[in-house]
C-alpha cells in the first residue's frame, strides 16, 4: 500500500479543494480517478491508502453512486468527513468581456447553483454540459465555449481568468465529501462524532422503517440522516443509509448498533468520526439518561437487582 | 425470623386454600393477619419469612391495597404466584332447605360471581354483605344468617353443609395470590417467568406512557399486566405497575430494565418468578432477534466493529 | 324509571357524602344498594335513573368491581365524576376514652389510611374487618366493638362521638366516584373533560398496547388512566380500560376513537364528562397542531391537494 | 402552453427511451433540455405541458437534483412514472474490432454498470467521462474516442454499430423516470397507487423522524421510500421526500396526510399517480382496519357514540 489518496478527479475540482484541507495530504501523493467507483477499488485493492469523494449534495456528481459504492462489495470505512462551501467562477480566456458570451459550459450538476445568475446576467446564453467542471474550463481553454463555471482555482490551472466570483444560488450550496479506507479500529471519540451504518430491510411491511428508527430513538441517539436506497435486487427492495450523532464507542450508540444488528441481519458498519460542521464544545449533550455514566448507572442498578441487594 | 408465612386472613378463605397449595406450607406455620398491610408489615419488620396475598381479581379484596403496599414503604419482592379457581358453595346449618333461605351473606367482592346464580334460584333473597366470606359462614353458624356463600372448604370449620358447588358467573373465576418476602438474589429462571416493577412516571405529558412502553417492545419483551395507580402525590400523579414476560436474568429483559432505570428514575423491581399459569414448554420463544444468544452474537458483532475486524 | 339515584351503601358512608355534593340529588330519592352490581343492574333494569359508585382508590372497595361492570354486559355511561378527599374519624360510644379503646374495626379498605395513626396511638389495639365502614359504626353501637373508623358524618346516625377526626395517611386519600346512567348524548364539552372507553386486546403480541397508546399519542390525546384487567375469558386475555384528555366532540379524540375502533374491533365508549378535578381554566391546551382549528386547516389543505389548487 | 413534454436530453439517451413508452407522446412535440432544472422551469414558465426527468437511480445524473428542485419553487406535481431497465451497449464506428478500443467514454454514471464488463474484456481501456451518454456517443462519431457506452438505441442516430450489448452489472440495473406538470386534480385512483410528499423537520431533536413516520405507520399507510434532503437552509436542516403506497382519495392516506400537514406546517404534496411496477390486481390490500370501508364504519360508529345510541 502506498501512501496515497485517491480522489474524484480530475483535477482542478471542487473535491480537490476540499481534500488538500486535510493536513496529512501534504505528504501523501493525490491520484485523481475518473470515477467514484474507481476510486474506491483501488483502496479495495490496496493501491492506495484511502479515498477521498463527494457523498452529500455534490455539485460534481457522484453521490449516489458513493452511497451505492460503500453499500455493496468489499467493505470500507469513512475516517473523516469534509464540508465546502461551493461558489463558482465564470473562466473565460484573458480578454473576454461578459458582453461577448455567447456559450458556457459546466458539469450539470452545476447548473442549479448558477441558474439564477445566468437568469440575471447572460438569459440568452447557451449552456452545454461539460463531463466536469474542470473538464469544462479545457473546453474554454481549447476554444470550444466561451466561458466555463468552475472553482475560482481552476483558473490558472487553464490559462483563463475570473470575470465573476462567489456566483451560488442561496441553497444547497455546501458539499460533503469523505475520507474512505479499508476497515481498522476508528478514531476515538472527539465529543462530536458520527457513527454511519447501512442496514437492509427485511421486508417492506408497513412500519419497519419505523422499527428500525425505535432502535435509535429509544436509546436517545439522534439520527442526522437517512436515506433509502434501492439494493438492486429488484424494485420494493431498499437499504437504509443511516448517519446517527455520536461514537460508536458510546455506549449508546453501541447498544443501538446491537439493537439493530439483531432485527436486521444485515448491518454493514460505515464508521465513526469526527463531525466537520461542529465545534465539539457545541454539542449538546446526550438526552436525559443516555450518557456513559447513566448506562454505567444503570447496570449497577441492575446487578443489584440481579443480586437482590436494594 | 421464624419459619411462617403470614397471609390476607381470616382462615378458611380462599387465600388460605391458594397458600396450601404450596408444598412448603407443610413445613411452616400459617399466620393470617387482619389484612394485606398487615400481613406485608409482618415481613417487613421480621415477624414472618413471607407474606401470601391476593393481587389480581379477588373475590376476596385486597387487590388495589397490595399493589399500594408493595409500590411504597420499605422495598419486598415476589417470589411465587399460584392461580386459583375461584367457586363458591352455599353454605347452610344442617337441615335448611334451598326454600327456607331468606338472607344470605359474604364479602361484596364475592357478589359478581354469584348473581345470576341468585337470580334464578333465589330471587327474593336479601343480600348483606360480610367482612369476609370466612366471617359470612361463621355468621350462618351464629344463626344470623340463613346462607353464606364461600368455598366449599369452609363448610367443616363451621359446621355448616353445602347446598350447592360450583357457583360462579362466567367471567373472572380465577383469583392470583403472590408470595411476598424481602430483597434477594430470585431464583433461577424456568423458561416461563414472570417480571415485575412499577415505575414512576416523571410528568403526564403526551405520550409518556408510549416511551415507557417502547423500552419493553424495542426489546421484544411482552407485557402481561399494565396498571396505572395513583401515587398519593397529588391527583394525576400516577405509577405504573408492570408485569413482562421473562426474567431478570434475560438479557433482553435486563436491558429493558436498565432502559427504565435511566430514564425513569424511580423504578422499583418487584421480583422475577415462575408463571404459575402456564408450562415452560408451552411458553413462544423470544421473538427474532431477541434471545440470549442472539444478544451475544451482537454483542461480538459489535466488538468486531470497534476493533475494525470486519 | 324513577327520579332516583342509586348508590353503593349502606348510608352514612364517603359514597353517599360524595354523592350529595352534585346538587340535583336535592330532587332526587337516593337509594343504597348492597353492591356495585346490584347498583349498576338497577341503571339497567331501568329501576333508577342512575347509579353513583366508587372507580379508582376507594376507602370503602368495590373499585374492581365498578370497573369489570362497566365492561361487561349492557352498555352503560359515566355521566359526572366526583372527587372526594377522605379522612377518618375515630367514632365510639359517649364517654368512651382512647385508653380504654381494645378493639377497632372499619372496612379493610380503610386499613391502610388509618396505620400509621393506630401504630401511634393505639398499638396494641385488635382489629377486626367491617363488611362496610358505616356497619362497623353499626356494631360499635352494638357494643361489640370499642371504637371504628367512619366518616365523621356517621356519628350522628348513629349515636357516637368522634373522638378524633382528620385522620389519614398520607397517600392515595382521595376517592374517585363516578354517576353511570344508560347511553345517551354526553353533555356538551366543558373545556376540561375526559373520555372513557375500554379496549380488547386482539391478541397478546408484544407490541400490542404500544400501537393502542400510539393512536391516542399521534393525536395528541393525553392519557390519564390506563388499567388492564383480565375479561375473564382465560388468563392472558385483558382489556383496558382507558380515561383520556378531552371529549368526544373534541376532533383529536374522535380521530383517536375511530382509529382505535378499526384496529379493535371491540371497543366500549364509556362516556365524556367534565373533569373533577381542574378548573376548565388550567386546562393545557392540546398540543401544537392537536386543535380542532388545526384540523379544519389541515382538511382544507387536503381538499385543495386534491382539487390541485396549491 | 403548446402540447409539448420537455425531457432531460440531449436526444437519444434511455431518459428519451423511457419519455416515448407513453403513448400520449405520439401526438406531443418532445423537447429536449440541457438539464433537470431547464426542463421543470419550462413547466413552471407555461413553455411546455410537463416534463420527463429521472427520479431515482438514474446512470445519466440528474437524481438529487430533480428532488431538490420539486422541492424548491413553484409547486408541482408528478403524473406519471416509467421504470425502465437499463442495459448498456458498446458502440464503435463501423468495423472498429473490440482489440482496438483503447479510449473508451460515457456519462460517469455509467461507469458502475459496466465495471465489470470492462474489468473483463477491456482491463486496459482509458476512461474519459463525457457529460451524457449521447455526448460520449457523439465523441465517438467525431473520432475522439474508439468506443462508447450507451444505449443500443444510440448507434443509428450517431452512424455507430454496437460490438456488445445488454451490458449491465447486477446491481441498480433500473431507473425511475416522472412526469411532472402544475397542480391539478391527480388522476382518478386505479388501486396500485403512490402518493409522494415533501415534509420539512421542524427541529432537530432525536425522534423527530419517528413522529413523521407514526403518521403514517398508525393509519397502515406503507412507506416505498424516504430520503432525507438538505434544505440549503445551513448544515443539519433537512427536509424529507417521502413515496407512500395508496393515493390522496384513500381515506387512510388522506388522514395520514392531514396528521402531517397539522404536525409538520410545511408539508407539499407531489401528486398520487400509478405505481409503475405492479399490476393493480397484485397489490396487497391495506391492513386491518385501514380499508375505505373500515374508515366509513368506525365514522358511524363515532357518530353513533356522539348520539348515544350504542
Amino acid at each position: 500500500m502506498s501512501a496515497s489518496y485517491a480522489y474524484l478527479g480530475p483535477e482542478g475540482t471542487f473535491t480537490e479543494v476540499a481534500l488538500r484541507t486535510l493536513p496529512e495530504t501534504a505528504t501523501r501523493e493525490l491520484v485523481p480517478m475518473v470515477s467514484v467507483p474507481a476510486a474506491l477499488d483501488a483502496v479495495r485493492n490496496g493501491e492506495v491508502e484511502a479515498a477521498f469523494v463527494p457523498i452529500e449534495n455534490s455539485v460534481e456528481g457522484g453521490i449516489t453512486t458513493t452511497l451505492d459504492e460503500l453499500v455493496a462489495g468489499r467493505p470500507l470505512m469513512i475516517y473523516r468527513e469534509v464540508l465546502l462551501s461551493i461558489t463558482f467562477a465564470l473562466l473565460v480566456r484573458p480578454g473576454t468581456k461578459l458582453s461577448e458570451i455567447k456559450t458556457v459550459t459546466a458539469h450539470p450538476a452545476a447548473q442549479p447553483q448558477v441558474r439564477n445568475w445566468l437568469r440575471n446576467n447572460l438569459p440568452d446564453v447557451l449552456w452545454e454540459s461539460a463531463a466536469s467542471n474542470a473538464d469544462g474550463a479545457r473546453l474554454v481553454q481549447e476554444g470550444r465555449y466561451d466561458a466555463a463555471f468552475a472553482g475560482e482555482f481552476a483558473a490558472a490551472r487553464y490559462g483563463l481568468v475570473a470575470l465573476e466570483t462567489e456566483i451560488h444560488d442561496a441553497e444547497n450550496a455546501q458539499t460533503r465529501f469523505v475520507l474512505v479506507g479499508r476497515p481498522a479500529r476508528p478514531a476515538a471519540p472527539t465529543g462530536a462524532d458520527k457513527t454511519s451504518v447501512v442496514v437492509w430491510q427485511r421486508d417492506d411491511h408497513p412500519g419497519a422503517l419505523l422499527e428500525l428508527l425505535q432502535e435509535f430513538a429509544v436509546r436517545g441517539v439522534n439520527l442526522m440522516l437517512l436515506q433509502s436506497r434501492p439494493t438492486g435486487e429488484g424494485i420494493g427492495n431498499y437499504c437504509f443509509a443511516i448517519d446517527a450523532e455520536g461514537h460508536i464507542s458510546d455506549r449508546r450508540v453501541g447498544e443501538a448498533l446491537m439493537g439493530l444488528k439483531r432485527v436486521y441481519p444485515q448491518v454493514r458498519f460505515l464508521g465513526s468520526y469526527p463531525r466537520a460542521e461542529v465545534d465539539p464544545k457545541e454539542v449538546r449533550p446526550p438526552r436525559a439518561g443516555m450518557s456513559d455514566s447513566e448506562f454505567s448507572a444503570a447496570s449497577d442498578w441492575l446487578a443489584r437487582c440481579q443480586d437482590g441487594r436494594f
